[in-house]
């Protein structure tokens, strides 16, 4: 079967009509609401590849989605959003209590998942799981730090992203070979593919923030830009912009008074000048080598069997070629 | 050395100067707190009683105890409280978005701590955790459903405090006879008199509330009267008192308008008509009798092992006989 087809057969299996429901009820909400589940099919892949039972793995990578959409859960309390995957956020449907138990019974269910892991790979598994959830959280709380500051460095910023976004993609593609029992070094080698495609996916979605379209994007356009997000765009141009050029943003970002659409395009014309498109293709190229330079560490595996990988990091990246 | 010292001078060992510093000192400031380290102290002397290492009970012992805080901290977001061991709240000397990535991150730390456990033991050990730790949020779910309701029974009552109060008690002692590869009828015996202990507890904690001595309980008395909580004398007045008695109850419960003094006063003495001192004296005198039967199914130590047992008990029950 499929590996997509597992997981989605996988989690409609899963029962949550457990009491007390207000706690088990915004669980099913949240998961139910699917998304791409990108992370289990990481854990899926790289079990395969080095020949262990798919199906086994099943359960792992339902505690990395678990845990991912239980982060997201709490974020959205922390970010106050209102909608997520075109419905109405947890803390919204139901209250922010609510939102908050639910989410913390979320995490401890993903630990039970996680459960499932035979005995011997147990010690491994967990302490990678734990180290990775502890890591997003690090993570997260760089990316609050950041908004109060002015001079964050792009090797912070990197830092920043790594734990935020990457260190889940690469800890589902270990935990993966640890379960087929891979040889460390690869396993190692698909954790770093699993970084540099993390970090260039992000610098991707900073770049769409600005120069994307809307109707594939599937958020507004200008978003960070208006909630002075410390993107990879931002930083840069506070650190490569002339002296106006850096006054002109630090101006435009702390005036609530002007216009979105003019706040957007004026701080857009910065990023044009400074051929911002460019050094962000610049960055991405760089961290999709890294990759796929990652992928090449693993040499009992031919390019057919890598391919898959390959597609994935490609259509991360929206690459077509 | 004595267990006490043993776990204070292990807490104090634990470092938590650690980057971000925005996520951790407040994990930091929960546990220099301090509290009676009720629980892992539990760890140690379940595993103590069985003949195993005290020392290498530490780290899970930690785990217990720092989940245990995670949950403080979560309610006082939850219930938006102020202090906590007369210092701020988490969420008051911080923020709101702190106390909870902080939380989150602190219930992660926990298990990383219990990956401190041999690896023979690690299965058992983590399926306990991760059960007691999601039938703790789901009693905290059932008490906050049952501010909504007027119709909660006892046994409802029993099943909410079983879960918030008394299994965390019965898992520390548990993990601990585990930790000491005791028996499992006698690690059952532990868990069940920590079971019956638990409850007797949140039952005197109930009492108190109305009729104990300000200075010593260590709260404002009459506190749970004025917020409404479904505790066991109100349950039972709700069941036993005459039509008149439970109309006045739910009248003065309702009305924002009474005095807190006057409200306290007129539900203390219908309390009081109801003869709920004697109540609450027999269902706890039942649960530390059902406490005192569990121990007794421990057969192969004798009664100066299981002393301290008894000691907690008594102590826990604020008996001085």
């Amino acid at each position: 079967m499929d590996i997509h087809e597992l997981i989605n057969r996988h989690f409609e299996s899963i029962g949550w009509d457990i009491e007390p429901h207000n706690l088990y009820d915004p669980i099913a909400y949240t998961l139910e609401a699917g998304g791409k589940r990108i992370r289990p099919t990481l854990v899926l892949m790289a079990c395969r590849l080095f020949g262990g039972d798919v199906e086994k793995a099943l359960m792992p990578a339902t505690a990395i989605e678990v845990f991912h959409n239980f982060t997201l859960l709490h974020d959205d309390v922390m970010d106050n959003a209102d909608t997520r995957r075109k419905r109405m956020t947890v803390h919204k449907k139901w209250d922010v209590n609510t939102a908050i138990l639910s989410g913390d019974a979320m995490m401890i269910k993903a630990y039970q998942f996680l459960e499932n892991v035979p005995a011997d790979k147990l010690p491994a598994a967990l302490s990678l799981f734990s180290r990775t959830a502890i890591e997003v959280c690090e993570g997260q709380q760089y990316d609050v730090d950041f908004e109060r500051r002015d001079d964050v460095t792009i090797e912070e910023y990197y830092r920043m992203i790594r734990l935020k976004t990457a260190v889940l993609l690469a800890g589902s593609l270990k935990l993966g070979a640890i379960l087929a029992d891979a040889p460390a070094d690869d396993a190692d080698a698909l954790y770093d593919f699993g970084i540099a495609i993390g970090i260039a996916f992000q610098l991707r979605d900073d770049y769409l923030d600005v120069y994307g379209d809307e109707r594939t994007f599937g958020k507004k356009i200008g978003g960070d830009i208006l909630c002075g997000k410390r993107t990879f765009l931002l930083i840069n141009a506070l650190k490569n912009g002339s002296v106006s050029q850096r006054q002109t943003i630090c101006q435009l970002l702390k005036n609530g008074g002007i216009p979105a659409e003019e706040k957007i395009a004026a701080v857009t014309a910065i990023y044009d000048s400074l051929d911002m498109p460019k050094v962000c293709a610049d960055a991405m190229e760089e961290y999709y080598s890294r990759a796929m330079q990652a992928l090449s560490r693993i040499t009992d595996k031919d390019d057919a069997e890598k391919a898959p990988f390959v597609e994935f990091a490609r259509s991360l990246m929206g690459r077509t070629e």
